[in-house]
């Protein structure tokens, strides 16, 4: 079947339309109508080739939300008009013992990204999310609960679970202390999640200008980097901190306010850190680890979590020919706190 | 009462003989004659006041092991002539979060080290065991299980404790995959328990030399970090590595050595390390953490453990006035695998 798409077909061209030839059903697969997709910081990073390893042409788009139009002879779970979403991940191998674990995303022989992926079966490039339709493997899709409201889904599928998964791994639950460094679509998913948790939420900032926001999406404090007797008064205060900072920064400033047995998790940047000093690691039994996105049971578990508690992201709808300007956007930070592109707005030209 | 010890009395002399006064015993105190003491590199930093923060004279020494030769009052767990010891701390607040956890190392109100730390009664400085007597609480002080050679046993209180904790927690057990860097005081005790518990032991060294020594003492393997084929081999094949090296050095080529999920802990340096990646810590949510000696209760139960399975360091005996020359011996890591003082060749000029 041809599918309606929007793909870099170079590392700097802008995203135009394209049509792709989708994969024919298999028998435990769902074929999904995608409704909305979300706009995610590595879409830009694989579109422009940042990170290497970009397969061109490129559809990105791993926060995907939409209903089921078709199934699979072997499908069980869903039926056709079932609405579901689909994350970072489209396969993986099941067996080993990450996979037995519900960790997919640390597979031993590599789990299939949504898009720039390559399909266990036909070695074939996947497509993502930024097209009318997608065909994803019964396993790797997700069940939208009722009750949520599905323009504001999608990011939950990558946002989401980056930020919820080192909240349940850190074992974060009524009253433990959460402070969040950086407040973007990460960050502003991470205050929702721990304060959906019952967690003290503090938004740690350069600056106090995200103040008002911080609080109106759930965080109980604001707490300047750069207000030096702040953070000193702020050592060890801290349970988890999550990093959502995505570019190079300096973390050892961080490490101090984690609690003793406390950690800091890395979920945004990928590459070098600043020096760092392990005085308040070993004197402290402090942990500085890292996250990836989450596995698909931990997903659906946020998904419930999210319908019972009512917790959405906030989202800025745009049309998919919005698409190059909303990168640009992107890139500024100019965006409070995630783009959501309305895939009605695909259309035939 | 007077003791006579040996001290540092400036950051630039020699160890020589110091005589000074002890405090009288509380009703909770244990007189402890001094049989032996290990040396630990920490000895030699805080007579050189490498780290600053020394208070001059310094005796050193918290690695110790005795015979108890008076008790106070209200002493219920000890009576004269049993086997004791003392490690590196003599006494902690005991009411907060971290002292109830048996964590006294993480006390709120700071431990009280062994020596050159300030009683929490008199505020007088405390004085190691490189003396021939010491006097310490109760709650401080552990008991020798039958069956232990008493001269082998005094590296086990600092050196051995801060290997065997991380061990505990980060769960090592029959089958784990422990790898250890360093192969001095800390690293040959981290070797011998991890094998102790039945672990797969993998000696991370930069050259080949020590690799029948590894072996002697219940390596399984050794890995040489500058061999770059065995490196990329060994890439995400160790549940633990315990990093012991006391100086600054790369991390960064060590932490793709952890399998996803696990831990690479710092126990030796203090102090910068080298840039990091966090490539590997968010990809396989791999955790750079540190760990600080032990609680009292599971020193204790590294005493049980090390008496039931017979684990002792392997120690090359001085005597008192040797330890200069052991100091510089140390520093230029010449010893196999750690210095005891024997305290009878401590007397009277």
């Amino acid at each position: 079947m041809k599918v309606l798409a929007y793909a870099a077909k170079d590392a700097s061209s802008p995203l135009a339309p394209y049509v792709y030839t989708q994969r024919a059903l298999r028998d435990n697969d769902v074929t999904i109508e995608i409704l909305y997709c979300g706009v995610c910081h590595s879409d830009l990073h694989q579109a422009r080739n940042d990170w290497g390893g970009s397969m061109y042409p490129i559809v990105p788009g791993h926060e995907i939300v939409g209903r089921v139009t078709s199934i699979g002879a072997d499908v069980k779970r869903f039926k056709v008009g079932d609405a579901v979403a689909v994350g970072c991940l489209v396969d993986s191998c099941q067996h080993c013992d990450q996979c037995q674990a519900g960790d997919e995303q640390f597979c031993r022989e590599g789990f299939v990204g949504t898009y720039n992926g390559l399909d266990r079966h036909t070695g074939e490039v996947t497509y993502g999310g930024y097209a009318k339709q997608i065909v994803v493997r019964e396993q790797f899709v997700l069940a939208v609960p009722d009750g949520l409201d599905l323009s504001r889904v999608a990011p939950l599928l990558c946002a989401g679970i980056t930020t919820y998964s080192p909240l349940q791994i850190w074992g974060v639950r009524a009253g433990s202390r959460v402070g969040v460094i950086g407040l973007g679509g990460l960050g502003h998913m991470a205050v929702k999640l721990a304060a959906g948790l019952g967690a003290e939420v503090t938004v740690i900032s350069r600056t106090a200008d995200k103040e008002a926001d911080a609080k109106s999406l759930g965080a109980h404090h604001v707490l300047i980097s750069t207000d030096e007797a702040a953070m000193t008064k702020a050592q060890s205060s801290f349970d988890l901190i999550i990093d959502t900072v995505p570019v190079r920064h300096d973390v050892s400033i961080y490490v101090p306010l984690v609690d003793v047995k406390g950690a800091l998790v890395i979920v945004g940047q990928l590459g070098q850190i600043e020096e760092l000093s392990t005085v308040p690691i070993v004197m402290g039994r402090r942990t500085l680890a890292g996250s990836l996105i989450g596995g698909i049971a931990q997903t659906q578990e946020l998904l419930d979590f999210c319908a019972k508690e009512q917790i959405l992201p906030k989202c800025e709808m745009i049309r998919m020919d919005q698409i190059n300007e909303a990168f640009d956007r992107m890139e500024r930070s100019d965006v409070r706190y995630r783009f959501v592109i309305d895939m009605a707005s695909l259309t035939e030209a």
